[in-house]
């Protein structure tokens, strides 16, 4: 089904207030999900909805959450959610990134005590336009095995950094560290089929092609997939989202990160409190001249664009891009929703005697 | 053979003496390679020596340069390296970025007009002895296809990311964008071994297992090695190097960056000067107490060291810790060169007038 993004918007925005968020956080954070939606990122825009429903409802989400600085430097600050949703605590670090980048070229922020943010290209893609690089990233529950592991201890921990550009739309690099994302296992699920090589491990360790091996005790691998293609990598990659959106801002880290899912309790041994981010900008004009800067991306982007091709159809694609386009399109045409998604928000609607899509 | 760090390390500083390189230039230049050759990592060490002095021959490296910062904030800057060493500019850089982050809580530095900088670990290690984490990154000559072209358009851009700890070493994250590393390449060259599939494809953009494929137009792939495994994620971080490095900073990006070797001429349509890097480096206790950080870094590893394994006798590598093991190893026993090697520094030796190793 198709769905207008305004009218998606407004039952997004009567959810949240329905869950005792301010007018404020409720228009926000419907506004991060519908990001999702638009740029075509359909596992972390309303699909979400009901989970976040769910650790409400478990009083895992404080919806009056008082957000606060708890430390800080001219540059560096470390903000505690307060619980919230990461929605809307993350969109205040970014705030805050941006304040102090304005003052003293950049800003850099880490959070705790956070809930999962949506997608780390929102956050960052506040810093872009006010002529900003913008970086986000969060840890996530464990579901990623370190090479050799056969222990889920990292998130799939997504990093992202995202450019300015000129003529063209924004660069946005937003990527899991892992090898594939818990979405494209569950799209193999649906449709019966085997996923690469390299995806995901059994209970064992040992490398599967069975999609519903995560759901019996299996892992998901690090980038590379195996120590041959550099899963190492993908590991350090996975840490270092780790280390400094928890163990630097006192959030829970590795295999203590509380589960997204409401069946799952988190650990009774916190090590740190909820989730982490780590989110940051840097003013461009700070290393040279915005326009300067936008003219060398404009000729970086129209130089891979036009690079030599393998296959005739499918031409190099620059960061972004699909993103930039799936929004322009859905902006006009409308969002797809698929009829599981419609259903577990029609339920959310009765729930909250609000009115269903239809 | 096996040799002592201080006769390298002394055979290291004579030689940039000789291409005129000052003392405090020459003593420090030789402490990133002999660094290198410490760490284990011997593709970067004294094993470059030669392709230095190559580029200075064809008067590429400047041994006399004015390093002076052109541009800055309170925590950005830019620094011209003026076509010098990236051994002795990146150190430069970076010990503004560390100033910088001393006053503000954080400082960073985009560098042009370089030369390759040995490895980023270095760099990013200058900042953590400050319990400060580091950040280093430079762009390359270009040997990596984005996914999809079959043109040569990234080099292998290696970033680093490195943390302190307290009884253990420090976490460092150092790593090549690419699915393998061109030393591992000549390698199987040497021994005459197919490499796995997904680290290089031919001319004509075929996946290929023959290792001397780059030397006859072929590419290194970006980390994934594929679409299916996430190569658009290795192009991706290989890219937001590139474009940190030098369309930052006013180096040449992308298929311009000049060769590292002397028998290629750098493009006669450069579009910014020299080569890239891009270092970072904020303070721990910008955001939570030293020794609080420092305590749950060692939990930590302490954790992810003693997670269950697939294979007994492979346990989890912390990133880093095969490196400082080495370190401390070679310290004491000398550092192992190949007669390759010992023969191309000899050949130094002679052209420079020096006492050869033996």
């Amino acid at each position: 089904m198709l769905i207008s993004e305004s009218v998606l918007r407004k039952f997004t925005e009567d959810i949240f207030t329905a869950m005792g968020c301010s007018e404020t956080h409720a228009v926000l954070a419907a506004d991060v999900l519908l990001k999702s939606d638009l740029r075509g990122i359909d596992s972390h825009g309303v699909a979400r909805l009901t989970g976040y429903v769910r650790l409400w409802e478990k009083q895992r989400i404080n919806t009056r959450p008082n957000i606060r600085i708890v430390h800080e430097t001219p540059t560096t600050a470390t903000v505690d959610g307060d619980a919230g949703l990461g929605l809307v605590v993350a969109p205040f670090a970014m705030k805050v990134a941006i304040e102090k980048a304005a003052q003293y070229g950049s800003g850099w922020v880490a959070v705790r005590n956070s809930n999962h943010f949506g997608i780390a290209g929102y956050h960052a893609l506040m810093a872009v336009e006010q002529d900003m690089i913008g970086f986000a990233m969060t840890n996530a529950s464990p579901l990623v095995s370190p090479t050799f592991s056969s222990e889920r201890l990292l998130g799939t921990n997504p990093m992202c950094y995202a450019f300015p550009a000129g003529k063209y739309p924004p660069v946005i690099v937003d990527m899991a560290t892992s090898a594939a994302a818990n979405g494209k296992l569950e799209i193999a699920q649906r449709l019966g089929k085997q996923v690469p090589e390299g995806w995901i491990q059994d209970k064992q360790g040992n490398s599967t092609t069975d999609p519903h091996a995560l759901k019996s005790g299996g892992a998901l691998l690090p980038l590379g997939g195996d120590i041959d293609h550099g899963s190492h990598k993908g590991f350090g990659l996975g840490a270092t989202v780790d280390i400094l959106s928890a163990v630097l801002s006192g959030a829970n880290y590795g295999p203590w990160v509380p589960p997204f899912v409401s069946f799952l309790n988190p650990p009774s041994d916190p090590v740190g409190a909820g989730i982490g981010h780590f989110v940051g900008a840097m003013r461009v004009d700070g290393f040279r001249p915005v326009d300067e800067f936008k003219a060398h991306m404009d000729n970086w982007i129209a130089r891979f664009k036009l690079s030599a091709t393998v296959d005739p159809y499918r031409k190099v694609i620059i960061p972004g891009e699909p993103e930039t386009a799936a929004e322009a399109d859905r902006k006009v045409n409308g969002i797809p929703l698929v009829d599981a998604v419609v259903k577990d928000l029609n339920g959310l609607a009765e729930r909250f005697g609000i009115e269903s899509l239809n």
